[in-house]
């Protein structure tokens, strides 16, 4: 359990990639504490965002790095980096512009489970830009 | 693309399970906006913490039903579910009491990477129970 211990309660920072070379990660507002969206990084997105301060990903379905705002213009800048007990996520806070969600609103978490109800969603957020617009630039 | 049009901006509440019958379950404090954990959900885990309104996730060490608090206590009331454009993760908000990580502090996010390293952590939190206490018992 002496590893374990060290991964929980020690001071080096080795995240816990898994089997598919993949990492959680979750960007947060910095500000409003509002969850944005969760994603993947590979070691190569993680390095590439601890280097430039920019969120950068890894993309499951067109396997490869997603440097987040590279079409649509709108950048992370990463103000922390929290990981938790089993180093096996990472919280990004962040700094961001307008839309971070490519579908059209601020955070990818506009709908909840409507109460009551097991499978009926509301919307909580207005959209804020328009993907058409942003997207076929 | 009709289906994924549906899934992003429908609301009927379709979670996608992945290939390995787990979805991402993100716990965010009702109050404080903190992220207190991120764990993962099947079907079943998902079904009853829509149920009871208590969080249930799925262990993958210990591979059964992880009812959040059935041995520290420390449950998590269930405010809202929000889901993100894919419907591949979900957002818990909870009300919760005193010490959400087994390590012993709220979160289990209570570590940083330091400015300027890239392997350094540094802690940002105190811890708020005494762990050898409450799994002692």
């Amino acid at each position: 359990m002496a590893a374990a211990k060290e991964m929980e309660t020690g001071t080096v920072f080795t995240p816990q990639f898994g089997a598919d070379g993949l990492i959680t990660a979750i960007a947060q507002d910095a500000d409003s504490g509002a969850i944005l969206m969760v994603a993947y990084m590979n070691h190569e997105a993680l390095a590439e965002t601890m280097r430039t301060g920019r969120g950068v990903y890894y993309s499951r379905s067109r396997k490869k790095l997603w440097r987040k705002g590279e079409q649509s213009g709108s950048v992370q800048e990463v103000q922390e980096i929290l990981t938790d007990c089993d180093q096996d996520c990472v919280v990004l806070k962040v700094k961001v512009g307008q839309g971070q969600c490519h579908v059209g609103y601020q955070s990818c978490f506009y709908r909840r489970l409507k109460a009551g109800t097991s499978d009926q969603l509301e919307f909580i957020a207005e959209p804020v830009y328009d993907p058409e617009e942003v997207y076929k630039k």
